[in-house]
């Protein structure tokens, strides 16, 4: 296999995803053309050392990353290739199925397009270089995506320092709802039974709670965009989450009447629990990190 | 107020909590005594230094520590209060709304027993003379509580390290409702949901999920105990965490047919588990101390 050598690539939408990954770049020795919708942002990212504003007369680069919010994507996709900012294209939006889909519909070329989402810990910092080290890197490939596409992706996701995995949008989908939209609900449905609660019933609540309810602190908008793109899953496996709070729940009304039928449901469901966290522990790709 | 003097205490359960107790007690040159219905419990705590085995003849102690487990609680405070093992009585059960009143129906002497809860951040350790350092420690006294048997409790709690905090028993139970019970079921139902997913789903699920299923590692027996004595306002919780994940989940599966009507429901529950979270965060007794 040759190796594919990226010498300039283009990020469009200067973030922290964006910035991040041409801070890795450049940190790389790639060069890299920066465009971003606000010219502040793009100086921004100039000023920290992520590369250079994109002219119109560039020539096409390497590869584009597409950097922006996951309901955007698509356009600024078709744009990109229309105006031939690259040879190769990617994209980093935590949604793969339904973008797939919508960028095939629209026309856009998926023979050089590779959909990727790279994993990091959620932060609320800035932009640096380092932000995907250590972490998986998942790319979606569709039948017609060329393979040189596809390897010089995996150049990409190494030099930033993270590790490539390649998998269908499908699965990609069903592992995001499991491991990031379903906790925001289940985590915001926790805290959200806070509300109007005693101060003094607060006042003990200690660390456990505190844990479990952390990505309650999330800003709803971002939530409700990718919700959009990946209700079909997450309405699936919410779904059998609520339903064995509802039933426990109901079986624990009864215990005050001196029916204990909820021991054999709750047993069930904690041995369940039991089994699902063993498999967690015991398959991780990355332990130390969050998904984003 | 005349400073109450703690010259021996009876510890009557050699398990963690008992003798975590003990040897905080034996740290400050406190006498103990330690019983245990397990012979070799005693003899191993006497190994490790939380004080001698009880014997027959001993006069009653200033104090007596029941250290058992929440359903024992009751018939063993019963035996000691006949049998004189004490001027004074205390326990450490999770659970105190319907032990209490378990305790006034069998004709326990209420006047001399101080109801109380230490909490200490859930750990799979062994038994440590710091175990409660810095943490709060409930007690629950009732009307007819000699205001005595409270300061002398309050002293026990200081020589562990704790802050005594006095509430209701109610108030006590709603509190470890939301903040043990409850998080236990849905972290169980969480990682439940684990359960026969593809490997390659899981090999993508990050810190955020292993953070709220953390506490479905828990042993299922030790639960179901607490549940059975507290199953009133767990219901009551919990119910209300499940009507909103029932109601988001019902209207995530409409989003695929083009009805938008989830983001008005999702945004309403973000925003309360955002309300909540600050409530949490600006009013925790003990931001690093979990509840056991």
């Amino acid at each position: 296999m040759a190796t594919s050598v990226l010498r300039r690539v283009v990020v469009v939408g200067t973030g922290l995803v964006g910035t991040s990954i041409a801070l890795a770049l450049r940190a790389n020795g790639v060069e890299v053309s920066l465009v971003d919708h606000e010219p502040a942002a793009v100086a921004m990212a100039v000023r920290l050392g992520a590369g250079v504003a994109m002219a119109d007369h560039d020539p096409p680069a390497d590869l584009a990353v597409i950097a922006v919010p996951p309901s955007a994507v698509v356009a600024v996709l078709e744009d990109a290739q229309d105006r031939g900012f690259a040879r190769l294209y990617t994209d980093v939006a935590a949604v793969k199925g339904r973008l797939i889909g919508d960028a095939r519909r629209r026309g856009c070329d998926m023979v050089g397009f590779v959909p990727g989402h790279p994993i990091y810990k959620t932060t609320s910092g800035s932009a640096r270089a380092d932000l995907f080290h250590g972490s998986a890197w998942v790319l979606c490939p569709e039948e017609e995506t060329c393979p040189g596409a596809v390897e010089m992706v995996e150049v990409l996701v190494r030099l930033c320092g993270a590790e490539p995995v390649v998998m269908t949008g499908e699965i990609h989908d069903r592992a995001t709802a499991h491991s990031l939209h379903v906790p925001y609900l289940v985590s915001s449905a926790m805290a959200a039974a806070l509300v109007g609660v005693d101060a003094e019933v607060r006042r003990l609540v200690g660390s456990d709670v505190r844990d479990v309810t952390r990505l309650a602190e999330a800003e709803p908008a971002d939530l409700i965009e990718a919700l959009t793109h990946n209700a079909k899953w997450v309405a699936d496996v919410l779904s059998g989450i609520a339903a064995d709070l509802v039933e426990v729940s109901a079986a624990l009304q009864l215990c005050g009447t001196g029916d204990l039928s909820f021991v054999g449901q709750v047993t069930d469901l904690l041995h369940r629990g039991n089994e699902g966290r063993r498999a967690l522990t015991a398959c991780g790709l990355a332990p130390d990190q969050g998904t984003s």
